[in-house]
Order: structure tokens, then C-alpha cells, then sequence
């Protein structure tokens, strides 16, 4: 059950949803049918548990830079800046081109959920640095949040489009380059 | 042929590349199987007409905010406000969730040269504010052009994961209050 999920999750990072057969899962986990079936109603049910186990890891690997010592500025940064596999993409995110995971409530659930605690999860930094005076009252921490998101998930994009981490990077450092440096 | 084209951009939109049979084009287009290999060797050709006309039709609209009259940060957040189907999606940024189109030159190709162009576009737009006065000269236009483009990308990844437009809207208006405004 461990190797199906594993599989699929694999499988749904390279080759989305529409392009995972149940046929191909059940060879990279070397599985059976049968196993494949026993453990679960069918291929909507096993990649709703392996878009569940890919949230779950986007948002441990969050949390770890996003709590801890230092400025929310320098844990923002180092959120942004952390060693990613940009031209594979984001395993959650790159969900969202596929119709039959938005089209289905409950394969689109565990994507949304993600992106809703990891918008919360930063909104909550931005605002522990308006407490702590090192961004100015006027930030909104909601905004900002979307805004950080969206960057690394367009960033992205635009290194797969360009078959180069370049415009990733440069995304991330423009985006560090506006938000106001910590003055304390 | 010109059906052929326009009823491939759409499906390549909703159901991507992998997504897409030859059968379904000819479908969508009302033509016959001899028509569409009549005009192109194959789904691959086809799609790159389709995609390139998709390339040049999110030139057009984003030339059309950037070029003209107004400072470079009305321009650039007019760019950014512009009414979109936020829930469709970007049908030239999506593609890049598609395996079978990165992994070919040839499909990737109109891809990569729009964002190139989009990304160039935008930053000749920040040059021109640095050189006004209107933007510090801190400002990089590389990194800002390419931040902008990733918040628009990431705004809809974000904005299709939660079947909402709200995290786009958010996700630019915190981009736009983090940029520089306007002085002069």
C-alpha cells in the first residue's frame, strides 16, 4: 500500500492525473491488480490518499523554514531561497493544470487545502513582523501571503517554460528585492 | 484548417496535451480525420500551430496594456488588473504542466518564446520607470519583469486550487503595494 501510494505520487508529479493510467501505477509500485484494488476502490480514491501524502509534505517542508529563530523577513527568504528541484515543479500545484482533479471535489480538496494553510502559515509570519516592527502597519498580511505563494508557483511555470531555473530565481529575488528588509 | 486551430487551442486550454486525442480535435472542429492530416502531419504539428496562436494572442493583450501613455506602474498594475478568467487558467502557462510538451523541442519552443517575450516586455516597462525617476535605481528590471509574470502564473495555480479568483486578486494586490509607487 506504502509502494502504491509512493508510485502515484510520483506518477501524478510527472504525468498528472489525466496522464496516470491505473495500468501504470500498478507497474512502477509492482503491484498487482488485485493489491491495487484490494487497498483501494480505484485510481480516483489511491491519488486522493497520494495528494494527501504530497500536502502533507509541501507543508512539513514549509513549516521548517517558516518557524524558528530569526526575522519573518530572513524566514520568508529562506522560504523562498530553499533548494528546490524547480524544473520538476511543484507536486501540488502543477495539479491545478489537470481538469479531472478541479472538476472532482474530492481530488481537488487536498490541493486546496495545501495552498490555504500555506497562505495562512505565511499571512501569520508577515503579521508576527508587523507586531515586531519590522514591516510597516500598512502591509496586509493576507496579500502578502498570496503574493509569496504565487511567486514560486509561477516561478515555476516560467522555468519549465524556459527549460532553465533562471526565471525562478529571478522571480524570487525580485519578489525579496520589494518586500521590506528587516530594520531590526 | 482555421477550425482545426481554434478548437485545438481550446482543448489544449481545458484538457492539455496529454489530455487531448486526435479524435477529440476532430470532434470539436466538425472535421474529418482526412481534413485534419490533410493540413498537418499529425496532434504534435497541429498543436504547435495552436500553440503558437495562443502565444501571440497573450502578446497581443499583455502589448496592449504595457504599450502607451501612463507612468510604468499604472501600466504595470493595469497589466496585472486586466479582467482574466482567473478559473480557466493561463492557456500558454498551463501548458507547462504538460510532460509531452516539455520534453519536445518543438512543442516547447512558442512556450518558452512567449514568457521570453512577455518577460523582456515587462522589463523594458521597469526600464523606462528607473528612467523617469519614477522607480529607485535599486530596482532590477529583470527581476522585477519576471516577478510579475509569476505572480500572474502562480495567482491562477492558486486561484484554480481553491475554485476561487480570490488568492489571484489577493496575490496582485500585494504585488502592487510592494512595488514602488508612482512620485512624479
Amino acid at each position: 500500500m506504502e509502494r502504491l501510494i509512493r508510485s502515484t505520487q510520483e506518477l501524478l508529479w510527472e504525468r498528472g492525473y489525466v496522464g496516470t493510467s491505473p495500468k501504470a501505477i500498478q507497474r512502477a509500485a509492482d503491484a498487482g491488480q488485485g493489491s491495487m484494488y484490494h487497498h483501494f476502490a480505484g485510481k480516483a480514491e489511491l491519488a486522493k490518499a497520494a495528494i494527501e501524502r504530497s500536502g502533507a509534505e509541501l507543508r512539513a517542508a514549509a513549516d521548517a523554514q517558516l518557524t524558528g529563530e530569526g526575522s519573518a523577513s530572513a524566514r520568508i527568504a529562506g522560504y523562498l531561497e530553499r533548494e528546490r528541484d524547480v524544473l520538476k515543479g511543484c507536486q501540488v500545484g502543477r495539479l491545478t493544470a489537470d481538469p479531472d482533479v478541479i472538476a472532482d471535489p474530492m481530488l481537488r480538496a487536498p490541493v486546496a487545502e495545501t495552498f490555504e494553510w500555506l497562505r495562512k502559515r505565511l499571512a501569520e509570519v508577515v503579521a508576527e513582523g508587523k507586531r515586531s516592527g519590522e514591516y510597516p502597519d500598512s502591509l496586509d498580511p493576507q496579500r502578502i501571503a498570496a503574493t509569496v505563494a504565487a511567486v514560486l508557483q509561477g516561478g515555476y511555470v516560467l522555468a519549465r517554460a524556459a527549460g532553465s531555473s533562471e526565471p525562478f530565481e529571478l522571480a524570487v529575488q525580485g519578489l525579496i528585492d520589494l518586500l521590506p528588509e528587516a530594520t531590526k
